[in-house]
């Protein structure tokens, strides 16, 4: 079974942890499609000087995917101190590297997830860096805020986010994976600065719209500063703002952080969606993901869908 | 067969890739000691801010001995530019981080030399850091000049170059392979800053001056700027001033760079060595020893070497 999930940092960690221990019972075929927008920290510093995608995001997915744990510690590895190299990850400079000698960033994150041994394949969502502004509003003004960072922190409400430049071409592998799913994974994660970028993107937009495959959105669990303000209503409204006529098949949520079910029912249901309830929170009650809590989530529903289809080809 | 090559940076990369070249043919058992006390570029940017051993020679001998070779091109791949990476080899800063990870230089460049799939180990001549300084004459006045790459670069009479600290303590993984070697390889390379500093490890000094092994010296192709002046009489000399008692069985050298034989032969002689004259210059003339024609000189004296153990070791 082929799954695609879209997403940027930390969230999207989370769900190829999740899919990597559903993939140990089951054969499961996992790419991840990531942003490529990033302009904060060691990403910023480095695509700032070098003719290269922001490697942070790709990093943490290509680490989440790793068999060669070693490998993964240190590509994680983050040079501590105060000198030239003091808070880049090991694995961002490797990446760097490696788009440096492939001139490819597609062949170089092949030979990085080959390093890694990754149970699946990392591609960004373009070849092309981008950067991500949005119009904020507060008070009637709406004030223009340019780069992903800046765009993340903010706390004011966000009217609209844009990829600069618009219209971007997408990666064909990742395309071609869409088009290719059973499953596309939406979420968790930044709604704004990680999920959403991937709807801007017009050829993967399409891909996601045409596809054949079921879609899944994961909500997050707290709101974040992007998305202060937001209700989880409000964040399932978002993906169809951004993509007219987006079709959802699950939307997956944690019981707690949804309190009364009844609206964010109802906004699944004007995707197409079933809503499902489930833990998925780490137990100590921070708003976190646990990957083996969403693997428990996620496997029934992947599963059922496989022996729906199972049980569809028996009948034809 | 074992075999230990001592040495820096080129030279020693140059000795590494000729014994693979025989190890295709032969079993060998390679094991590269590296001197510890470069100061110089990213190896003396890293030393300085970090609690390392320099990184760039340890890296030149790892990639030298490299089956993995994508790995190895990524290894010295070097930052071009002028950012705060410029500058450094990837594989710089991947030991670099192995040697924070791992609390240990000697387990750290396993894992590295894992990676690289190499024909060999890599080890320090010492676990800890160490810097050269070096006393050296012009016009009967004596200055002190202190760290690797200004020695290296001096074109002053070198009197005598010193560990700082002095008398440092020798890696005991060196120590034990130098005693169990059939050969002991020294040189080509940087004669005070590559090739001598490993007799100005006691311990290190007693198990080259102790063990079994029979020694080779492979002869430079011409002078640098720190043995500018100096003849190769005159290295075979400085060997065992440092090291005094040091018994060499073989003197390699290339005919061309030697010219007249006559007062290397006697030098050789001096140590209890034979001279063996072999064309291993590239062939275009530069002062560089090829890996191949050093292979092919060196196939055969180790060779005779292992036929008369085998020989000697019937008649008893």
């Amino acid at each position: 079974m082929r799954v695609v999930a879209f997403g940027g940092g930390h969230g999207l960690s989370v769900t190829l942890r999740a899919l990597r221990g559903i993939q140990q019972e089951r054969s499961l075929d996992i790419t991840a499609v990531v942003t490529v927008a990033d302009d904060g920290g060691s990403s910023g510093r480095l695509r700032a000087t070098r003719d290269i995608l922001p490697p942070g995001d790709l990093r943490q997915a290509l680490a989440a995917l790793a068999d060669e744990t070693a490998m993964a510690e240190l590509f994680q590895h983050r040079f501590a101190g105060v000198d030239d190299i003091a808070g880049h990850p090991v694995g961002n400079l490797v990446l760097c590297a490696l788009m440096e000698l492939a001139q490819d960033p597609v062949s170089a994150l092949d030979r990085a997830a080959a390093m890694l041994r990754c149970h699946g394949r990392v591609l960004p969502m373009s070849r092309q860096s981008l950067h991500i502004e949005a119009d904020l509003s507060e008070g009637g003004e709406v004030v223009t805020v340019r780069g992903q960072h800046e765009v993340a922190i903010s706390t004011k409400t966000i009217d609209r986010v844009r990829l600069t430049p618009a219209a971007p071409e997408a990666c064909a592998e990742a395309v071609r994976a869409t088009l290719r799913a059973d499953w596309l994974l939406f979420g968790p994660g930044s709604w704004f600065t990680s999920v959403i970028p991937h709807l801007l993107v017009p050829a993967l937009a399409d891909a996601i719209r045409e596809s054949a495959a079921k879609r899944l959105v994961t909500l997050n669990l707290a709101a974040d500063s992007e998305t202060a303000g937001l209700t989880l209503p409000e964040h399932l409204a978002a993906l169809r703002r951004y993509l007219p006529g987006l079709q959802v098949d699950v939307v997956l949520a944690d019981g707690k952080a949804v309190g009364d079910p009844e609206p964010v029912h109802r906004a699944a249901e004007s995707l197409g969606a079933r809503l499902v309830l489930a833990p998925v929170a780490v137990v100590d009650g921070s708003p976190q993901h646990d990957p083996q809590a969403l693997a428990a989530a996620l496997e029934p529903l992947i599963r059922k869908e496989l022996e729906n289809r199972e049980v569809t080809t028996e009948w034809r």
